[in-house]
């Protein structure tokens, strides 16, 4: 087993390459990796039987389809690489430019991070498109996956190395860490001038975990309570129907909904047909409520304590609490949001301006679902996961997101 | 005292006030908190003497000066507010808007943090200085200055709280913590949900404690162990004047020069130049020099050690070190810069791509001074510090960098 301490270095070591690298050099190393990946499925899905054997009756049914290759997933994932080589490159771009009065020149320019390190779980899908989206963005990128899923991980970025040669980069610049346990998650998160950039993209304790050990750099990706507040202004139709969509259509995703807020005014009206709507026995899934005391003289459900507003359920389960304005509806949201995406459905401009400005969510929706924060539905293009931080990004993250800035200044001789 | 806990509890609680009040209340605050500070002038002075008395032979003559105020630094400190009032209010700019196929309209706007915390030595200024960026960018702010300005500060917060409640915004929009302790910066450190950006501003112990311990946000201000590069093509007037600015005009600050690297081509011409130039016996202050073996037999001074291109001197002392070519200069500014600022005087274009592209700091100049790198000269008309890091702000850090942002996403019932 490699060192998780000489991987990085090495990551580090090579990362100039990747940076200086010439937009069509990446590109041709990313038509590389997506052609080696397809070359490479057979051993790809030897690998991958490995780890869903040792899997069964070990993690959920869910886990284990999530884990799970085919020939099919392998040409989505090798897609994925295609579409990211014809994204724009965001490294290099001037975003600020402004000629002091002594004439210097003051060029504010998006330059690369350096390495990024990604820690996540055991989806081995996010290894080819994390490391796509790090070599486009000019990073070296070192991966760190569950054990459930890494001999699949390292089947996928052994071809992913060979196509990055045949571009002539560097194979280093895409690593897996080989270490799978905690002590390798932990030596990234301290990793000082190694690793410029650390992701991690997992469960609470992942992400508690970095806030409270990482000295590196880190953009949580954070779990999603997300709100939608019903109006007493709402459109009733618009409100049922959007409220559906963001609990059923995927509820184990972070932007589904798990809280409604319903104004008092409304409640009455809208609870009963919410009820009948998600419980329509025609369904595929039925959902069950979690009632404040409220909302349970109006509708029948479980009843929600406190802490039930502090739950991802990630599940066709919905609390419901009744609030007497717009501003009771905020107050609860911050106490409750892990300020990932909210929603509101109403038809009053003002208490529409009031929940907008006063939210303080990555993504606050005025009459839509909450399910279209995500990377490819802002029109990114890609994803390298939802920060629910305020530094650097917030919300989806793209090719612009995995860049930072420095300022070029060109003179002819200017002194202070 | 009050608790600090309480403080920054407090803080939070009314930071919505202070993000959702218009410019002009903004700017009508600012304005009163200015007068008020003149209004209290002889207060604050009293308070500052007892700083000072106590200080007298406790720190060094240097220290004591910045510490103390008269009349004239207080008229300065209330002009510096009253410009902050003059600039453009950060809040609310749509920094990019695009209409999604399906209708959506996404908008992603300039919001505030919050509540800042800001964690400063004994510079009683720095005080209304951060508090006025607070405020304009939209933050409450919670400040903790070194006890040795304690008295000081606390009357300047006292007299711009006036100025708060004159413009009817709440005076815990800007708070000083009352315990000067190690221990209520720890306390800083680990506020997540009530501090939503801790900025520290000091010296290494301070920042590594912030890298070690903080779990809150955090951009760290770090030292500038700034170098500048003579390339075998550089014009010697230029790089002499160049050099004898970035090293000579204000040493304890922390975009002076600390290190010289020269192409081997040139350093039998430059170097007996410079020294000449920087210990002429007309100046105020000599400049010492600490060389490499190679530069050590063009010119006398003192043997560098390994270690000693890794101090920042913030003194009349500069480091020499002799290189093969441009990628030597680069490599040795990779293992020893604290990537704040560095130079290159070349008139060699070939030279000057190679060092803007490789050189991973803040600022990178070509044929300019290190020192420019300054919100001031960079035309940003304040500076709440100038970060070291790569994560969201990059160098000299103006009111756009205190705020984040969040995307408002406008629909008429669009589900996915």
């Amino acid at each position: 087993m490699k060192k998780t301490e000489n991987i990085i270095k090495k990551a580090k070591l090579v990362s100039g390459r990747i940076l200086r690298a010439k937009t069509n050099q990446k590109n041709k190393a990313l038509l590389a990796m997506a052609d080696a990946l397809q070359a490479n499925s057979k051993r790809i899905l030897n690998a991958n039987r490995i780890d869903v054997d040792a899997a069964k009756g070990v993690i959920s049914d869910v886990m284990i389809d999530r884990l799970m290759l085919d020939e099919k997933r392998i040409k989505a994932m090798a897609d994925g690489i295609r579409q990211v080589a014809d994204l724009p490159d965001p490294v290099g771009r001037i975003l600020s430019t402004h000629t002091l009065p002594n004439g210097l020149v003051v060029e504010k320019t998006s330059v690369p991070f350096g390495v990024i390190g990604i820690i996540y779980e055991s989806r081995p899908n996010v290894t080819s498109d994390a490391a796509a989206l790090a070599i486009k963005s000019g990073n070296a990128c070192v991966l760190r996956i569950g054990k459930e899923a890494f001999n699949s991980a390292f089947a996928i970025v052994e071809a992913m190395r060979e196509g990055l040669k045949t571009a002539r980069l560097p194979a280093e610049g895409v690593s897996l860490i080989e270490d799978t346990s905690r002590n390798s998650a932990e030596i990234l998160m301290k990793a000082d001038g190694y690793i410029d950039l650390l992701i991690p993209r997992g469960g609470k304790q992942l992400i508690n975990s970095c806030k409270q050990n990482a000295t590196v750099p880190c953009i949580l990706t954070g779990t999603g309570i997300c709100h939608i507040y019903i109006d007493k202004s709402a459109d009733i139709d618009k409100a049922l129907k959007i409220v559906e969509n963001a609990k059923m259509s995927r509820p184990s995703v972070c932007n589904a909904a798990e809280v409604c807020i319903v104004h008092k005014d409304i409640a009455q009206d809208f609870l009963p047909k919410l009820k009948k709507l998600l419980t329509d026995p025609e369904r595929e899934h039925i959902c069950s409520f979690l009632l404040d005391d409220a909302s349970s003289k109006i509708i029948d459900g479980g009843q929600a304590s406190y802490y039930d507003y502090d739950v991802e359920f990630l599940d066709y389960k919905l609390a419901i609490r009744i609030v007497n304005d717009v501003k009771e509806a905020v107050e609860h949201i911050s106490l409750h949001s892990t300020n990932h995406s909210e929603s509101i459905i109403s038809e009053d401009k003002k208490a529409i301006k009031y929940f907008t400005t006063n939210v303080d969510s990555s993504a606050v929706y005025v009459n839509a679902s909450t399910r279209f924060t995500d990377g490819g539905e802002f029109g990114l293009g890609c994803e390298m996961g939802i920060s629910t931080q305020k530094l650097h990004a917030r919300g989806p993250m793209g090719l612009e997101e995995l860049n930072t800035y420095k300022y070029i200044v060109t003179g002819n001789g200017q002194i202070r």
